[in-house]
C-alpha cells in the first residue's frame, strides 16, 4: 500500500502532467476564458459580481481543459469544443454557488463564499442564471446529441446531491451508497466533459465512449481524493477546509471505511462528531485517530488509484498521442494532489 | 376607471374562460401530468417526495395549458407540445422552489413551503434537478429554435431575479425596473410557454410571434394583478399571503405608484415598513391606507387591463377559432382574478 502512496506522491510526475495540460489547451482557454466572462455579463451588476468572483478566485478549471484536450486528439474539430467547455465550467460553478448554500459554507478556494458576501438568496439566483447561460452556449452548437449528454448531467449531478443530503449523518451508508454519490455528484460532470469534447472532434463512437469511461473514472478517483484531503490527506497536514465533511455530517469513505471497523466507544465518538458544526479541533482529531488507526484513509487512497488506473486503462482504445499521455499523466495528478 | 374594473370583475366571463382552457386542454394535460410524475421520478426518495408535493399542490398549471392550446390553434401539431408544456411546468416549479428559499416563505399554494418540511437546501437541489429534467424533455424533441427559446427564458427569469433582489427596500426604484423585472422573471416564461407551444403546431414565423406577443402581454398582466393582490386585490380582501411583498422588500407596483405620490411622512411609513420581516397588521393597514388614498391598485389594475388588451390585440393576427376566443378570454381571466 505505500509503496503505491509513494509513487504517487511523487511531485515530479504531478505537476508536469498538470503543466503539459494547461500549455496543451492556452490557446482554446483564451476563447473559453473569454466566452465565460462574456456570458456572465448582465444588465443586473450582482450577476457579474458574483459570477467574476467566483470565476476568478482560481480553480484550476480542469473540467473545461478536459473538454478541450479530449477534442483535440481528433483531427477534426468542429469548434463546439469552446462553447462545451464554457458550458462545463457554467454548470460547475453553479453547482458551486448552490452547493455552498446547501452546505452552510464560510469558506470557497481560499476566499469567502460568495454567500457569505452577497447573501444566500443571489448565490442561489445567481447559480440559476449561470445554468441557464450554460445551456444556451450548448443550444448554439446545435449538436443534439451533446445537449443529451449535457443536460441529462445536470439532472443526474442534482440528484446525486439530494441523495448525499439525504444520506447526511446516516451511520447506515454504504461503501455502495457512497460511490453512487460521488459517481452522480462529481463524475457525471467529468464524464460529460471528456464526452462532449470527443464529440466535438468528431470521434467515432467507440473513441467517445472510451473518452467518457475516461472521465468518470477520472472523476471517481478525484472525489475520493478531495474527500481524502478533507481528513488532511495521506501526511494528515490540515488544510483550511479540513473537518468541513465532518461537521456537515457527509459520509465519505474515509468515515464509512472506519464505521465497519469501528468498535462501539468509536462509533459513538463519530456519530456524535458528524454533523456537529460546533465540533472543535480535539473532536476532530478524535475522530482522525479512528479513521487513521484503521488505515481508512490509506485504503481510501488505494482506491482512487484503482480508479486512475482504470481511467489511464480507458485510454487504451485510442491511439498513441501527446495528447493521450497528457490525460494519463493527468489521471496520476488527481490521485498524488492527495500526498 | 371604475367601469374597467367593473367590467374586469365579472365573475361569469372570468370562470368561463378558464373553464374553456381545462376542457379544451383536457386530453393532452392528462398526457403531460403523466410525463411530468414520470420526470418527477428517482430512486433518492426526496427528490420525488418534494417534487409530488410542489407539484400536486394544486396550482393551475396555467402555463402549460397555454402551451397545449397554442399548438392545438394550428392543425399540424408534432407532439412535441406535451414535453415542452411538461418543460415549463418544471421551469415553473422549479424557480418557486428556489423563490421560497430566497423569500425565505412559510406558504406556497394554501400549505406549508417545501423548504419549511424537507429545508432549503432539499428545496435548492430539487429545483437543480428539476430545471435539468426540464432541459432534458426539451432536447428530446431535437427541436433547436424550441431549445433556443426555453434555455435562453431560463437565463432571463433567474436575471430578473436577481435584479428583483437588488431592488429589495430601494425607494429609488422606478416604474421602469418594475416593469423590466416583471418582464424577465413572468412574462418571459409565459411568451415562452405560448411560444413553443406555437412551435410544435409548426405555424409561421408570424403567427409564432403573434402568440409569443400574447404570451408576454398576458404575462405582465398577470404579474401585476399577482402584486395588486398581495395589497388585498380591488376590494382589498385580505388573503392568507396578503403583505408578504410589503414584508420582503418587493418594490411592486402598488409601492411604486404610491411613493410617487406619497408625503415626507407616508414616504417615511413605506420605508420602515418595507423588509420588516416583523411587520404587523396595523403597519400593513397604514401601508395601504397611503396605497388606497392615491388610487394605486386602482391604476395598477389599469395597467394590467391595459397589457390584457395588448393581448388580446395580438390575437387579432391569428386566424377566428373556438381556440382564440378562449386565449381571448383567458386574457380578461388573469386579470378578473383581482377582484
Amino acid at each position: 500500500m505505500s509503496s503505491n502512496l509513494s509513487s504517487a506522491s511523487h511531485a515530479t510526475i504531478d505537476q508536469s502532467g498538470m503543466d503539459a495540460l494547461i500549455k496543451a489547451t492556452a490557446t482554446d482557454m483564451e476563447a473559453v476564458n473569454a466566452l465565460i466572462l462574456s456570458r456572465a455579463e448582465s444588465h443586473v451588476e450582482m450577476v457579474p459580481q458574483i459570477a467574476r468572483y467566483l470565476i476568478e478566485a482560481g480553480g484550476k478549471r480542469l473540467r473545461p481543459m478536459l473538454t478541450l484536450i479530449s477534442a483535440r486528439m481528433f483531427s477534426d474539430e468542429t469548434g463546439h469544443q469552446i462553447n462545451y467547455a464554457a458550458a462545463v465550467e457554467f454548470m460547475h460553478n453553479a453547482t458551486l454557488l448552490h452547493d455552498d448554500v446547501v452546505d452552510e459554507s464560510e469558506m470557497r478556494r481560499g476566499k469567502p463564499a460568495a454567500r457569505k458576501i452577497w447573501g444566500n438568496q443571489a448565490s442561489v439566483l445567481v447559480g440559476d442564471f449561470l445554468l441557464g447561460q450554460a445551456f444556451m452556449m450548448m443550444v448554439e452548437t446545435g449538436d443534439l446529441p451533446a445537449l443529451r449528454t449535457l443536460s441529462s448531467a445536470a439532472a443526474i449531478i442534482a440528484e446525486g446531491e439530494v441523495f448525499q443530503l439525504s444520506k447526511a449523518t446516516d451511520l447506515s451508508t454504504s461503501d455502495k451508497d457512497y460511490l453512487q454519490i460521488i459517481n452522480a455528484k462529481t463524475a457525471t460532470l467529468f464524464e460529460a466533459a471528456t464526452k462532449v469534447g470527443a464529440m466535438a472532434g468528431q470521434a467515432s463512437s467507440a473513441q467517445q465512449q472510451a473518452l467518457a469511461t475516461y472521465g468518470r473514472e477520472l472523476g471517481l478517483a478525484f472525489q475520493i481524493v478531495d474527500d481524502v484531503l478533507d481528513y488532511g490527506g495521506a501526511n494528515g497536514a490540515l488544510g483550511k477546509n479540513t473537518g468541513d465533511d465532518l461537521r456537515e455530517g457527509k459520509m465519505t469513505l474515509p468515515i464509512i471505511l472506519a464505521l465497519a471497523k469501528a468498535d462501539k466507544n468509536e462509533t459513538a465518538l463519530i456519530k456524535s462528531a458528524l454533523g456537529d458544526t460546533k465540533a472543535d479541533q480535539k473532536t476532530f482529531n478524535d475522530v482522525l485517530n479512528v479513521i487513521t488507526k484503521y488505515d481508512a484513509l490509506e485504503i481510501s487512497i488505494e482506491r482512487a488509484l484503482k480508479y486512475a488506473q482504470n481511467a489511464r486503462d480507458a485510454l487504451t482504445e485510442l491511439p498513441p498521442s501527446k495528447t493521450r499521455t497528457i490525460l494519463a499523466d493527468i489521471a496520476d495528478y488527481c490521485v498524488a494532489r492527495v500526498s
